[in-house]
């Protein structure tokens, strides 16, 4: 696992236990419901992750794009998958889409330790 | 099939129609693009018409969240599955996207012909 | 009270009862923490409104607009403080927002009765 | 001249003047330099207008799309030109695009009187 | 301070003062509109500064969250109120608002000494 | 030349690469509509690629503002018509494009060796 990995993992943790601890009754609601929804409804958790994925791409956020390549991974979706989420998202938000892309997939290279 | 539908689906025929007449190369293989896009790869058709509807809802597109849920409806995608993807939308994109969200369900009741 | 803001009233209400009857857990949970986020805290309710409005027309939503603008109107926002407001949105958010000033202030107006 | 392009300059006029009546300093002033903005500099007012127009597409706002394109044309940008432009806005903005490129080219068509 | 917060204001000043040495006379005068925009009006400074850092979270511009939590912090914001504006942003914003909040929230312990 | 501007041309034509190797039929034919777009058309090359930079500016994409700031360069375009751009991205996307303007303004500079 490659150091932009990790360093992501580590910030992203220790943040949100900081947020966390600050006791905000409506943002520790939010961080619930934003748990709920990626569990399994009508819909899988796999299926809702890649619904989570375009979603952060069309919108341009790296942090999230690598939080759902990650679950999106271990969720069994494989390179052939991934790609054809980039492409809803690319088509669907742009040439602005692509350098979250080149990160995107440079991540996703890092994560199955090749990048 | 309700008013609105009708509308929405003459006034994008007639308006694709004018647009591709006017034969400019970049955006008529953009078009060509489109389409491809959203045709069966490594994923199916159904769940990248799921994709594109998400898209269009964080992003906060009316016509396009229309579009993509008459695609949706046909391919199968059922009321739970559909609000499932709602979910996904609302909780990535904020309460932004509630008045988007208000005139989707409107329009898929519609569709549905008890709207 | 002028017919835009009757028929926006109507819907959203409609709407709304339609939704939540879907019963979708996490969405009825967004619900709740969206009405959890204006309640009176460390600021109160006219000032977490005056956020809400601020950020509605940066985000360029003219429903969720007209909604803030009746909840402030309601807690007491002056009409040279709503100009505050829009002057803000109208600096961070670029010219842009001009066309939501527009229908905002018109908005503001029939809800006075003068439009 | 069709009836959309008319009721847009009406309420774009009377609003405008409703909202400087108002006498808030940075909103006028803001409109100053909304004005100065497009004035003949290094660049000429055409392609300050084209510029305009693309940069209305992609933020997606079907009024100051309007506007320019009203603008454009006004200054001589031809119909080649035009979907030059849009064809910029498509790639750069995606799919998002296409329902404000149909109302746009729907209103250009108006402008000319073929609407 | 921490080292972050000292890069951001160095960065930020020596760009400005690059950018107006240019002598551009609409970018100039938007600088001055930007200035004028957060005085006191109806609404005094600190409120202005809190519809500004509202902006900026929905927006997504970490520079621009820096800065008004700044200002904020100067003006007397409590970490209190903070989170109350923090959570109206992640209402209205999404689960996208989450990494901009996490870098926030970092800057602003930096600020105070214990980032 | 710079050392921001090395890194940002060596990763770009690295993942560029390492994505069209991929070998995915609509992403590889989004990429070469990309390219179309700015071809010489009833609009010059020049102008195409100043739309190409108003747009990034607008969106607020770093790494588009960077590659159009760079094609602009290379096709001629002086700083006084590169501040006139900027200016329109200014007044239209408003005062959240500064840190960009910031960044885009440090970019420049140092591809002219002066930064």
């Amino acid at each position: 696992m490659g150091k932009r990995v990790k360093e992501f993992q580590s910030f992203r943790k220790k943040m949100n236990a900081r947020i966390l601890k600050q006791d905000h009754r409506a943002i520790k609601r939010f961080f619930g419901v934003d748990t709920l929804t990626y569990e399994r409804g009508a819909l899988d958790e796999k299926t809702k992750e890649m619904l989570g994925l375009v979603s952060s791409m069309v919108l341009r956020c790296d942090d999230c794009i690598s939080y759902h390549i990650m679950q999106c991974k271990e969720l069994g979706v494989t390179d052939e998958e991934m790609f054809d989420i980039f492409s809803v998202a690319l088509t669907v938000g742009g040439s602005i889409v692509i350098p979250h892309l080149r990160r995107g997939v440079a991540f996703l290279d890092e994560l199955k330790g090749k990048g």
